[in-house]
Formats: C-alpha cells, structure tokens, sequence
C-alpha cells in the first residue's frame, strides 16, 4: 500500500517562524507614511496594531519565536497533513510525482487561521478589545471570527458586498464564532459613506473593505486593527506552513522542482514557499509560480510601484506591485484573489526573479477544481482551483518532456462554503473575463503621482 | 505543551473491519421477505445489492478483510484524529477527559464515506454501473457521489424534499463529484408520484426516498442499490472508526467510561461504538448513549418490532426498533436523524442493554454546537450536535459528581453545509419540537398486522 499523505506528530509542530527579510537578496523597501510620504516609524503604526506586531513586521531575525499559547491553538488543526496526489497523477497519466499541503483542515477551512491565530493573541495580550477587518471571499473574516472566539475578543468584519450576496455562510460562520460581518461598502465609516455616494451599488472592493476597517478601529483606543495578507507579520505566521512541509517532502524522499500557489494578497503562496525561497537563495533549483485571475492581473500586469494598500489612502505606501488603489475588480468568485496590490515580500521575490508570475481564466480554474474534486476527492476553493490549473499545466509539460519532476502545490482551502460558484460553472452560467491594458489605465495613472521604489518596474 | 489530538500514521489503518454479530449475547432475527414473512434468503437481497456486499451482511466471521483498493481511498482522509477537547473542558470547569473522535476530515464532511467507499467498490468489481439511493441531509449522498467518482461509477441520489430545498449546497456537492440529485418525493418513480398525489407538498421523508431508489435499482440488471445506515454491512463498514479510535484511546493512555453518538440510522454510533461494545460483553463497565431528536424519537418512544425500512414496504422487514414506516418526521435541521426505524444491531443492544438512548430537544443541540464551536473551533453538523448536547450533560454530572470521568464523543461531521440552520437558530427562529404519544399511535398501529420478533418490546 502506497503512503497517500505524510502526517507529522504533534511534537514535530515548528516552535519558530521564519523571516524571509534579513536573508533577501536586495533588502525590501521600507513602507511610506502616508502623508508625509517618509519611511514609517513604528509608532505611525500603534493606533492600528499592537506593538508586538509591530516588531515583527520589521524585525530583522530570521526566526521568532511562536508563544506557547498560539502553539496551543495551533494544535487544533496543525501539522496539516501533507498529499501525495495519486489520484490526479494517474488520471492525468504523467510521470511528475505531485503533492499538495492540505490548509483546508482548520475549522474556518483555509490557512488564514495561521495568522489570525497569533493575531487575536498577541491583541488580546496587549489589551486590545475589538478587532476589526476586512474580508473578500469570507476566508479571512470567518479565521479571525474563529481565532477571536478562542481569546475572548470581540470581532468586526467588513465584507466585500459581492461575496457578502454571494457568500451567505460564510458570515453565519463568523457569526457562529460570535463575529459580526456587514456588507462593504457600508453606511458605517465615512470612507463607506463616500464610495456610496458616488456608486450606490458598488460590488466593493479589498481596498474599499480595508479603509472602513482602519477607520473603526483609530476611533477607540480598544479597538486595534487586523489585516489577513500583504504585510510582512502575516507572511512570517504564515511559514509554520512552508516549515512544516519541509520536513514532509523530507519524509517522502523528494524535493519540489516546482511550487505552485494562488496570490491574492499572497499569504497563502509566501507562507508555503518562503522557506524554499530560501534554499532558492542558497543555490536550489526550484521553479516557483504565483497564480492570479486574469480579471485581476496584479502581478502580471501591474508595475512594481508605491502604492496604498486601500481605497482611500488612509493606509502607508507599500513597495508593490499593484493595479492601482482605485481598481475595483469585477466580481469573480475567488473573492480572495480581488485585491489591487500585492505583499511587499512576494513583489520583491518577483522582481528579483525568485518568483514567477501566470494569470488564469476563471472557467479553466472551475474545469480544474473538477477534475481534482473526482480524481483527489476534496472541493477546492476558487481561489485554490487557481494553483490546482497551473498545477494541471505543468504537469502534462512534464508528461510532454517525459519529465520525472516533482510538482508541490499549496492547498490553500476547501470549497465547501463557495458551491454556488460550482453551481453556476456546472450551469455553464459563468463568465470568463480578463482586463485588458484600458481598464486599468486610469488607475495605474494615480500612481504617477507617488514616490517611486528606487527597483521601480513600469 | 499538553496533546490536543492522537493522529495514527497511515501504517496503523486497520487492514480488517469488526464484526459483532458472532458476540452478540442475544443472537439477532432475521430479516423476513416482505411478501411472504419468511426468513430472507441471499438470493432475495441479489437485485439490490452485489453478492459480496449480501455476503457481509449475513456473515459470522469476526473480522472481515479490508481490499487493498479500499484501503487505498480510506487513506484520502484516514486514520482521522482522536481529539482531547481541552477548550470545552476549560469552559465547563469539568473534571472529566472529554475526547472527540474527528470524523469530519473527510472530504465529503462526514463518517458516510466509510462504507461509501467499499459499497463503491464491490459494486465496481461485481459489475454494477449505476448506484440509487436517498440521502436525508445530503450527507450520504454526497458521500456516495464522491466514492462513485473514485471508482467512475453512475451515482443517483433521491434527496429528502425538506433538506433539498434547506441544503443546495450538498446537492451541489453531488454534482461537482458527478453524481444526479433530485428531490424525493419525485415523479420519477410509481413510489414517488403516489406520495405526491396524496400529499402534493410532502416534505418527504428517508422511508420515501428509499422507496424511490430501490424501486429505480430493481429496473435495470446493471443498476443497483445502496444504503447508507441500517444494514449490517453498513455498521460493519463503518466500524473501521472503532478500531482506529481503541488504538487511539491507548496511546492517551485513557479509556473511556461514557461514548456518546447521535443515531438516525445508527450508522455513525455503532461505527465508533461496537469495538467497545465487545469490551463491554467482555466485562468493561461503559455508558453507551444513543442520542436522538425529540422529533423523531424512535429509540426511546418506539418499540422493538418487525418493520418496514421504507414507506412503500418493498423492503425486507427487519427486527428494529422503529416508530412505524408511514411515520413521517417533521421538518428537522438535522435531517440525518429524521429515520423512522434504527439499526437492527443498535436495536438489538439496546433491548440487550448494551446502548441506552436518550432524547434531546432541537434548541439544545444549536446551542450546544454554538458552545463547541467557540471553545473547540469546529462547526458541528446538526446531527452531531445531539451527541454535543449529551456529551455537555455528562460532562456536568461528572462536574457535580466531582468525578474524573472520561468521556468520548463521535463527531460525526462537520456543519459548514449547513449553516443556514445555524442562521435560524441565531436569530431565534428555530423550532423546539417534541413528538408526542398521539402523533405516532396511527404508524404504530400499523406493527400489528406484521410479524413480530421474539424478543418483541412495546
């Protein structure tokens, strides 16, 4: 009988994270108030995070240290169990060995909870009350519904209006874990206000969901803010993943020629591929591709820039690659995926070609998410059934070449909370958009008027 | 850092099933013709199920040998984790060990799976290209569609109309998997179309939807039939959970005093349960608790009796205990548990005092799952909450009792498909439903033209 998925004991469960930072090859540039236009200090970040998160988003050691109490928590799900997919092997009939680490075993279903875990910790530690956040397709705000149940702390979602409609369980979700989530835009801020008057039926955004966020939680010294992707604290929690992998490909006797993720904020791809990068750095050969939607092309189209991580400009100028603060993708069932810029850190592996990039079409992501549903047996997230079609590519390139090459894959959630999507690709209802250069043309436009990242990329 | 969960590597899978019915202290009835009352002979059961699966269900061996492909797709989720549930202990300030068998890692969500996957199989070898059957609240269903995949087999799924109309998203699951779903009562079957004359708007119920697929089974020689509780071969099936659990049970170096199980069928509770059963024949002192709704109480308000297990009497009876076949249960969340018969092997170690049932009201069980979930982090399925509810009684007794009890639980899925009940019961629209004695006393009456067992109990 062959091993399906290596699963590591409890006792292997790493005790530290990783920090890609102090090992890249050109240092990242530092993040811009956004007024003054001038490299944020800690403090600028105190009304939005505590102090410990703080130093973790600049700290300079290459391994921190996670407190016993997250590593309880962690126990709930972690180590996830990494797959042998032989299923999918065998139906596509090509001689790559593939692997997949399952994210989907946490109770809120994804790997977000690797960081809404020490999150809602180190708030709760620090004395914070209310968190508030924003979320696209659900993932994020129903991990942090999850991990604020677990602390005892109070939890406020805004939810991207398109998949708020088109996501019912996902806030029954949070609200199960004693969250509460409304629709973004909403009446509650002043930035949802604004976007309202001039759009009433705006499906929302990220960017639009984050400036209501930030704004609730500046106007109470209780309340702290939280953020699911795209900052370098998020990246760190996220390589308990990455880590944990390691020591399964270790296992299975094998090393990965590619490493395959989907990148929305990039969470999901970082926090799997980061410690590879590293070996990347020191000398491996490893293949490693960033999945986007065609329909919102950050990567692959969008310059390396600064730009704000939201709408309305309230957040510190990222050296990103970005579509522009004010892009507002179209609806797109992976909700996750709808964001306009993308983490400093993976930005910063592309342009110093760590990293590659590939769009997708959303119909071949639903075709894919198919054919793994009845060869592997698990329902993919749309966002995840972004990786599993690049996934589908490289390995019947490697059944072209007659390549043994060994294909890992970041199973970054299930699907189980997204069926409507599956409906409407099964009804053949859905669409199959990608933006082409005018669309995005107003709003790269807006970044001319930024500082520009001395690695600046057009 | 203390264990949260006992997790078996692959090479401790357990290669054979356990049969009970060898052990029974009380030898179980026979299954009688439905036409001429006499004992059922194999050959009867051949236009519904292959000889192999016939061969299980009437076996004496103790232990029955596991196929190698059926290992194989076990491994896709198996062995599932032995949890301790530490937040919930902390929340009741219990002395007990409360344990909690995950079988919601599936990837259809449920324990289902476990005799899905072998029903699939022996189907596949024998010849069979189309399965039938019923689902309640899509849990079986769903599971079955997701085995078919797996071995390319044609799966046909009549949906209880309640839940089909409830629950989309596991009749888009079916689909996604490649399996057909429609709402039974339907007009596809004579079975069908004569419920709905009489009662066009029938919510259905699972002895109605029983009806329909094995009446679709019988039309064609390559068609078959396929059950998701009840049958021995089922409990036999499912008891791969049992083993892995005792091995689990021993590496916590605890052994349980009370095992609680919600039961519709019986299938999920006798899966985790008859291993211990046998340590209870063998002299070890358990509570085994059965845990039904109010609304369907077919433990604790029906009696011991020959019956039918569909509505239209086209199966064999079975000596069960039951609340009569026409019963029709109200709408109910969790539509897994609304069966108007049980397990004749549940039933027979109930009348042996082996089980004992008790039943718990609709509002207690949502909240109860609201409690797990914010303390343990998991959604619970509807069903599951039953044994939830129960599992929370205990756990205050032993509090009260000053007793370090230990206690393991069945969690027989997860509830993310479901969370339009968790939706009602947050906003306080939930119903609180209790059958009484006058509401079964027409089905009950209908026992008496029908054979009875000897060990018959009012």
């Amino acid at each position: 009988m062959n091993i399906k998925k290596i699963v590591l004991p409890e006792t292997e469960l790493p005790r530290q994270w990783y920090n890609i930072l102090p090992e890249l090859p050109t240092p990242m540039e530092p993040p811009l108030h956004p007024v003054t236009g001038k490299p944020l200090c800690p403090d600028d970040l105190l009304p939005i995070f505590p102090m410990s998160l703080i130093e973790q988003e600049m700290t300079q050691d290459t391994y921190v240290d996670i407190p016993d109490e997250v590593l309880e928590k962690y126990l709930i799900w972690r180590p996830t169990p990494l797959y042998r997919a032989r299923g999918l092997e065998a139906w596509l009939d090509t001689p790559a060995r593939i692997y997949y680490k399952n994210e989907g075993v946490s109770p809120a279903g994804s790997h977000k909870p690797n960081t809404a875990v020490p999150q809602a910790y180190y708030n709760k530690i620090s004395g914070t009350k209310r968190l508030y956040t924003e979320t696209g397709a659900g993932q994020w705000g129903s991990a942090l519904s999850f991990s604020c149940a677990l602390f005892g702390l109070e939890c406020n979602v805004f939810m991207v209006r398109v998949s708020y409609d088109h996501k019912p369980y996902r806030r029954i979700m949070m609200e199960t874990w004693g969250g509460t989530c409304v629709a973004s835009p909403s009446n509650k801020t002043n930035a949802g206000r604004s976007i309202l008057e001039k759009e009433p039926d705006s499906p929302g955004s990220l960017g639009i969901a984050i400036s209501e966020a930030v704004e609730s939680a500046v106007a109470d010294e209780h309340n702290k803010y939280s953020l699911g992707s795209v900052l370098n604290h998020v990246m760190l929690h996220q390589t308990v993943n990455g880590l944990e992998c390691q020591k399964q490909m270790a296992l299975a006797g094998d090393y990965p020629d590619v490493i395959i993720g989907c990148a929305g904020g990039g969470s999901n791809l970082a926090g799997n591929c980061l410690p590879f990068v590293r070996d990347k750095i020191n000398g491996k050969d490893i293949d490693i591709i960033a999945v986007e939607p065609a329909a919102c092309p950050t990567l692959t189209k969008g310059p390396f820039a600064y730009d704000f991580g939201d709408a309305v400009k309230m957040t510190p100028l990222l050296p990103m690659h970005t579509l522009g603060h004010s892009f507002v993708p179209k609806p797109l069932h992976a909700g996750g995926l709808r964001y306009h810029g993308m983490a400093p850190i993976i930005s910063q592996l592309i342009v110093s070609g760590l990293i590659r990039s590939v769009s997708v079409h959303q119909l071949e992501t639903f075709k894919a998410g198919i054919v793994f549903a009845r060869t592997e047996g698990f329902i993919s997230a749309p966002e995840t059934n972004h990786a599993i079609a690049v996934l589908i590519q490289e390995a019947m390139k490697a059944k072209q070449e007659g390549k043994e090459k060994v294909i890992l894959m970041n199973w970054s959630g299930h699907g189980l909370v997204d069926m409507a999507a599956y409906e409407a690709y099964l009804a053949g209802e859905l669409s199959d958009y990608a933006i082409d250069d005018e669309e995005i043309k107003d709003s790269l436009a807006e970044l001319d008027d930024l500082p520009k990242p001395r690695q600046y990329r057009a």
